[in-house]
């Protein structure tokens, strides 16, 4: 009689467990909407059905290939794991064995696969941000199938998997580097690629192209800080209370501090409170709280919010000094401060020391040279074959015609092209 | 002692199991989000007004209706049911002796209420779509009403009140035939009794009448998306591990292979990358799943979802050429991959053979005569008397006058009426 | 053995009720998107970066405020705790202590901190609307820090910190007094000492601005009825099966009858089936049952929504002939309906009686006089010291040139400014 309501508490916990994880994936899907709806704010209305193309493929992509060939590359287990590579097979067992507490304390295996390949997703969409406005897209779904398929879920293996940077001690909680700077250095290679847009920098004059609604991007940061309660949140991989409700805190007061610090910022340096530094301040607070989410205390993650939000402005002007022309800002979002929360947890927090600085400097080096790697030759390849950039012309005229022949907008007269 | 601790055992579950199924009625509920983003993107702008009214007032008056007497009419009870009707009486119950696990093991009685109640307002809403741009809005709302309050609950009762469809073995886990073709042939029936919008077909050229903001329409389809994890999620009636999560991933496999399906035959027959067929996609596995997305291997639900992408496209472009004119292509979705999905059930997963697929047939044939009647005549009743359409000079200038005197935009100039 | 048992049930009790709590978190969060996309939708189209500037960063300063001193003014505790003042101290403890159910039975520490931070700075927001198109925006960010900081945690105290009003027998399930009526009398109050928009009335002409996106407002009312699932829902403070379900269901009821009352109403008086007033409606009936949503059975909370849903209309109506110059409706909504709802716990449900009625009515006078005296104080310094208003040129122009440098929507063609 002891065992078997042991047997239904225990079942009991495991039910709460994967409702959570599967409430964290539901919450981590609606970021696709938020990245749709943001990069479709920032840029200008000739490409919005091009951004929406790519944002609504990106995530069916994702989610096939990581059913395909991705979970197993991510999670190659005893029989494969290396410290570098290993790979289980394609597709996903459908023997039911998974379906217990016996496959993992805090959700089924169907729950597993759904809650990474919804990560595994975000991490192109953060390349679409940046490259907007003039990659072909065909080319960008490959690129798309490519580095979700493969690029992210090995460099992912190397931590989450069980790989060599998880045997060395690098930590990172929700994927500051797995996930953003991941995104954030195939974003980098593709702008180098591609180069910028028509016009943006003319000489030494940058002449900005300011995005058409400023209310579907507030729609996409919002839906982002929304959907990051599962991406942290769901990082726990169970229910746990304390954790969860911790990590909820963190991730909150830094996405707080990064929209004051970063609109505090901006008043002072470009004397306007500016609305898309301040979104953008949401953004960095958010993805430089996720390496250490559940390490930090509410006041570190109050000082990790408002540094990120800091820098993140400083990082805009700063690209755009230099000719990175990324329409959306994803590199200082996604890169920056995706490796400035990794180190982070290096600096702050319940691990914070030397050695642990260390190991998070190897592990953002070593994922940063990969994907590098793997990114310029994928974007080398295209250019060479297909091509990724559209014609002069359909630049200027928009992608919405060249590519997709319609219009985002059909009604509305526009006031200048 | 042991009486008392296995009692709260089964209370914890039985809150666990409340917990899931009150999320689910959430996410249900954002699903009229969804359709009112969706239609209101895909038609144009002088009638946004009107369209985001109905779409405001139908889950208002479908909850209402459901609690006056829906709810009564689809499940009737044992006292009550019989194989083709039944009725428990007005109103819901106001005693607490359902607010235990003796009602239900998987939630209370106003859990169950408010989750069947969400549910039954979608039915109307898929009508909504496809009648829109000339329907009257009086008109409209009284159909809406005896829709959701009479038509979808006797059909709903012949399966999930235990009537004579589930007698039979007929099989429709969430509601492709009992909630999507129900609404589908309510929006058939809808779209004969009206006609074509004034100048859609002239002679034998079809002229397109774009939707008026392609941002809208994604919005919709994403909170359709999330929503249908409450939908198919929430149908499992419990929070049961394996099984929720087996259908967050079969849900989700299909949906993304209907955005590829739909992608990839558009590329072909329109030669551009349609957004809309993508969004219809993504919209048609969501469908084509939704009878068997407990039953289905992730495997076959890809290759369900598949097929649905690719029937979405022709059908779309089929009923165009017959002159079925529906703005948002609600017929294509709802209705044929409804159907689609419904005998998917007897030809795939593990329900699959002869017998099934003939129970299939008969559901899907039974539901859809009595649909198919009790909409015509509620249609003809309301032409005779009010009339269902607007006047000629009032469809030109847009429902937004005519029927509300505002405009949704009143401050952007429009390039073209 | 039985009492390790014990322990492990009670533990799964607490991990399902906070798991429902953090949830409910989310789920206020969201509603801060639903107000600014509201707001936005109602205004004109040239202040909508400053608007959605408002909404993104309230929130973020609600967060830091609560954190910094609102939650310990809130909860004294048991040392502090006084009738009508008491502070625990700055900051949030780090200790560990309160992450389990010796804290409270139905979260943690740290759940209860973002639960109420959350619905902190639900308060300013519904400022935020009434004051819009002609507000100083370094004024209204003074304003809402020291509103969400001080005066809406200590009035909260004086209820949900067991303070005088809870002492007396004073009921507010979720705020229809400490939360909602007092957003609304800072609204009053503001409205006041800023005076109407240029131009709303000349004479005894009243001069409609209509908002300028219909689908912005209509997202805006529908995710704020989701958020209210969380609002109302959490307020349970658990995820008790019953209690939350039927609040759950109470909430929708009269949400749905708030629709259905203010259509008709508006038919009636405007002659026209008005989506402002629909959505307005929805909204009044939220805001009306939210005071007593665990009291009332399905029938009185329908009766409570369509009385709301009635108010609202007449109470538009009425502000507008007494020139108080109120954008989105907040008054009617916040205020009006606040008051209603509160009163109606004297009047309906299992609380209802003279005694009752008469405790609600200190409630709502002594919540009313403190937040009217400290609201006047706090607008009558900022407008001595640096001023309220924006310039006559700047308010004609639009806010968004004049604070901000920059347009919301730059490409789109303006019909009329």
């Amino acid at each position: 009689m002891d065992n078997e309501i042991t047997n239904m508490v225990t079942n009991n916990l495991f039910t709460i467990n994967n409702l959570w994880m599967m409430i964290a994936t539901a919450l981590v899907f609606i970021m696709h909407l938020g990245f749709a709806t943001l990069e479709t704010g920032l840029t200008q209305s000739k490409n919005t059905v091009n951004i929406l193309f790519k944002n609504s493929v990106i995530p069916a992509i994702g989610i096939i290939t990581y059913y395909l060939v991705g979970f197993n590359l991510m999670y190659p287990g005893s029989d494969f794991a290396g410290g570098l590579f290993g790979f289980a097979g394609f597709g996903i067992s459908t023997n039911e064995a998974g379906i217990t507490s016996a496959y993992n304390i805090g959700y089924t295996y169907w729950t597993d696969f759904l809650f990474q390949g919804m990560f595994a997703a975000t991490a192109a969409t953060i390349v679409s941000g940046a490259v907007a406005e003039r990659i072909k897209l065909s080319s960008f779904l490959l690129f798309a199938t490519l580095f979700v398929g493969i690029a992210y879920p090995i460099a992912g293996m190397w931590k989450w998997g069980g790989g060599f940077l998880n045997e060395l001690g690098f930590y990172d909680f929700a994927g500051s580097t797995l996930v953003h700077s991941v995104g954030g250095w195939g974003a980098l290679t593709g702008i180098i690629f591609l180069g910028p847009r028509i016009g943006k920098y003319v000489g030494n004059k940058i002449n900005p192209k300011p995005g058409h609604s400023m209310p579907l991007a507030t729609i996409g940061v919002f839906l982002l800080w929304l959907g990051w309660f599962g991406f942290n949140g769901g990082s726990v991989f169970s229910a746990d209370a304390g954790l969860v409700s911790l990590v909820f805190v963190t991730t909150s007061l830094a996405a707080s501090a990064g929209a004051v610090g970063a609109m505090i910022t901006a008043w002072i340096l470009l004397k306007k409170p500016d609305i898309s530094m301040v979104l953008n301040g949401i953004l960095a607070g958010l993805v430089g709280i996720t390496a250490g989410a559940d390490l930090m205390s509410p006041l570190e993650s109050l000082i990790i919010g408002f540094i990120a939000g800091i820098i993140v402005v400083f990082s805009v002007i700063f690209f755009d000094k230099i000719k990175i022309d990324d329409p959306v800002g994803a590199l200082s979002v996604h890169l920056v401060c995706g490796i400035f929360g990794t180190l982070a947890v290096g600096i702050f927090g319940s691990k914070a020391g030397f050695e642990q600085l260390w190991f998070q400097i190897v592990g953002v080096g070593s994922v940063g040279i990969f994907i590098l790697l793997f990114s310029s030759f994928l974007w080398y390849a295209l250019k060479k074959s297909i091509g990724i950039r559209v014609s002069e012309e359909e630049e200027v005229e928009g992608l919405d015609y060249g590519e997709h022949g319609m219009e985002a907008y059909p009604e509305f007269e526009k006031a200048r092209y």
